[in-house]
């Protein structure tokens, strides 16, 4: 069934989406700009992730699951008003929330999510 | 397909649970009464649990996968106790349990599943 | 429908695979000698993913996403050379890799994947 995933924009490590299953993965998504606040590296991510589910044949409204870290727990606030200013309320995925240290210093916010196709 | 996922129990930021390809994900769940010890805050989560999982025709034995964040590493053997205690040992999750910091610095524990419908 | 999900090698806390829905979930994967380096823990993650997901009717062509939490962001390099000796190009998932303290202090690295049958 190897045939049945289809993997988008590889990377040296990974790749940034992956169809199977009728579900469709991300990666943790960071934003390009790492000179950006919180609410700028935010924003870059969504519209990335938006970017990604598009090409995947999926969008926003079909997010399922989300895990976001995010480099002091202090942020979450200003996170939060760009994801909510993102996501029709009609359409809010489950969702964890946690502080972690991320691969770069810089980085502020890392988001990866679960949509169906 | 969007008409093929059910969320349940939105809040501002997040749906409790959503149904979804056959799969029911859970939001990080964390107690309500955070002024209970690392026990009683996980037996507050896996009764939440139980009670998603059931709005969604669902149940413990299905679950599929669980990450459990603990705010002090040390904490997870009390917290195993409760979800042994809780869990049917035929019917046992994959699971990761890692040390993060939670959004409410009084949360002990928080607890995310995937399960089958 | 719980005839449909098929647990494998149970712990007294978790399975270390599962099987249901057209998916695979494994557990968080640690080595099991945490005397060895990053590397050395690595190599013997990803062999007891491989023998997972074989034991599964998987295997690490068909990884469609990975959670993978190091417990010092610095070892992120050192695991990486192992991670893409290990994957295809040609088949990398999504994956997130953040920092986080491990249920055993001398655990370098932990995975968890998600994978098609």
């Amino acid at each position: 069934m190897t045939h049945a995933i289809k993997r988008h924009e590889p990377t040296a490590i990974l790749s940034n989406a992956v169809e199977g299953g009728g579900l469709v993965f991300t990666a943790g998504v960071v934003a390009k700009d790492l000179n950006q606040d919180v609410q700028g590296q935010t924003r870059q991510i969504v519209d990335e992730i938006d970017r990604l589910l598009k090409s995947c044949g999926s969008d926003r409204s079909k997010i399922v699951s989300a895990t976001i870290w995010v480099s002091d727990i202090r942020h979450r606030a200003a996170m939060n008003e760009v994801w909510t200013a993102w996501l029709d309320p009609k359409h809010l995925p489950a969702r964890a929330c946690i502080e972690a240290k991320l691969a770069d210093p810089k980085a502020s916010v890392e988001i990866m999510v679960t949509a169906l196709k």
